[in-house]
């Protein structure tokens, strides 16, 4: 049965919901109508059998061993996706701090996250990268951040514009609070360094409707007890993601997705080393092709997940998704803010993908450049 | 496959998450690794594709069909389960209104519902069944209501005491507010008498991560605009479920359940006539126990949904959990606030099972009575 279906398999570069590891969607198959030991599917126990549990501190162990996450971390799964983090994050770290939230604006999200905190506090544009369309990184030297700031905010990946951080900014002891979405799980991290990262799962971890949330538990103090239950850390931590109901498919899926990480791929140092490999490719194949491709980032803020360039025309851009289409390379085309092409190459997309996007990327140039 | 581990299921009284109709779990193993047209999972494709803009209005649809929707509501889904709902009702219909909330606490839901709301504006606790642990509904001459309500809250069925309205209460112009999270679909509506109805679909209608909310238009015209995007219910309608990436798998399984009930079962009139059937044996058995077993809500007042029962004592109630787990009819111990035995006997629990609980209730009782 599986194999039949998988010769149904297109290659995906969606930008999310996006490729999960083929052996997690069989593990998950195989089990659907009942999980080994529970009598029914893992879609219909109870959030507190002790299957569940067992799934829950699973997928928790996991993540704390692949991240490194230190002890005085908590790690919980919410709901809701980035856009209510957005909303969590100054509602829980901002209120009734004496300094601003400072937020380092490098692509779509990060200034839907700043929209949302002005509504909180007082959030701060720290840096904008409106002027170049969000094809670079602030340099050190653009960054200034009041000494008494609540916290710095930062998008690790901006999944539409193509540009990612290779490594954390600086910020000194101010807590460092990450959206890390689209790179979750794609490299190691120094997790030390981070007071809040927070991912939804449906680029690198899982499917959409899950959202891991690590925080350093010192920072649990500044959530305040009139809050929207649901909105409050403190009741997620001190309920150990079970102040309701979590998502109990979405912690499933991420926690396989984890064991893969761990038993079939290696640890994160080998994803990470894996993924520069394959974008190493595509932003080669951008190279050669003589001003054909254009990328959109500058090279030093080139995302190792999102992949975006453009062709000479719109009408070449349309001709390349559909010709790719018809190639079994799907979900090609750009985010309709930016244009272009934007091949997304999360840490389940194969290195065969890959190859067989650059070989149809050469084919087209020779055929149209 | 699938016969030889449909064997391993047991009968699964769980009180949510909750057994599902297996065929629609056969669909959803069947179509895993692949969703037939998309060359990739459900869980993989992008919620802007065309594949999952089908499933999104064909959930709608169905779900619109089942309960007669009418042309002013609109149905959305979105993530948080009820305990987010239990903040964005108030949020919304709440703030701003020169008249109070009015809550009737049938049970433990309708309490935590309350505490949030206290956290939003003015609410009134208009019917507290507390006196009675919970094991009555309010009659409608004890139920005084402000003319200038902003609305009347109410949770239709309570899981833990198992009990549940059979009618609407009697508001008048005032709009009406149900959770109506554990009897979803199990049942006809008059949707027009309501004014928002939600439910999390962990219980009748899907997997945990996904909440359907339905709500007549004009009260969206409450919704403002500083309120936290997310929380927001204008932002969800205005983007038909699309603010942000919808919990794509569960409204994929909701529309499969929807379609079950439509096409296999043929509506809620038959769904509801299947479902007193079920409830009927059940409580039924409690009264022929000549005192042995002893139901916790009043009959006028009796759940469909969720049988609650004690037995004479604690360490009875231990044996009667534990023997029912080694005859395969398993999650029928009550909720730790309660006590007792609750059986969860919702849409897609087979007619089958409750016959097998029935008959080792008979025997238990022979027994140990």
């Amino acid at each position: 049965m599986s194999d039949s279906v998988a010769t149904d398999r297109i290659f995906n570069f969606s930008a999310g919901p996006a490729v999960l590891p083929l052996a997690v969607l069989q593990e998950v198959q195989r089990d659907l109508l009942a999980l080994p030991g529970a009598g029914a599917s893992v879609l219909e126990i109870s959030h507190r059998s002790k299957q569940f549990g067992e799934i829950l501190e699973q997928a928790q162990r996991r993540i704390g061993e692949l991240l490194n996450v230190p002890e005085n971390y908590k790690i919980m799964f919410l709901q809701g996706g980035s856009r209510l983090q957005f909303s969590m994050v100054p509602m829980n770290l901002l209120r009734d701090q004496s300094g601003p939230a400072e937020y380092l604006v490098t692509g779509s999200w990060g200034k839907k996250a700043l929209e949302q905190a002005h509504l909180e506090g007082t959030a701060k544009t720290t840096w904008d990268g409106k002027s170049t369309n969000y094809n670079r990184l602030p340099e050190s030297s653009e960054i200034e951040i009041d000494p008494q700031a609540a916290y710095v905010y930062y998008t690790s990946n901006e999944t539409i514009q193509g540009v990612q951080f290779a490594t954390e900014p600086e910020v000194g002891d101010i807590p460092l609070v990450c959206d890390a979405s689209s790179d979750f799980m794609s490299r190691p991290l120094p997790m030390d360094r981070y007071g809040l990262l927070y991912a939804c799962a449906q680029k690198n971890a899982g499917p959409a409707g899950v959202t891991v949330v690590i925080i350093r538990d010192d920072l649990l103090e500044r959530s305040q007890k009139n809050l929207p239950g649901y909105l409050n850390y403190r009741e997620h931590v001190d309920n150990n993601s079970m102040y309701n109901t979590p998502p109990t498919f979405g912690v499933y899926v991420m926690g396989l997705v984890a064991k893969w990480l761990q038993e079939e791929v290696g640890g994160l140092q080998a994803m990470h080393e894996r993924n520069q490999a394959k974008a190493a490719q595509l932003y080669a194949a951008i190279e050669a092709s003589g001003g054909f491709y254009t990328g959109h980032a500058e090279p030093s803020a080139r995302s190792l997940m999102n992949v975006t360039f453009r062709l000479p025309s719109d009408e070449l851009t349309e001709a390349f998704v559909a010709a790719a289409a018809a190639e079994n390379l799907g979900s090609l085309k750009g985010h309709r803010s930016v244009g272009g092409i934007r091949a997304s190459i999360y840490n389940a997309m194969p290195e065969a993908g890959v190859e067989t996007l650059v070989r149809f990327m050469q084919d087209f140039c020779a055929k149209h450049g």
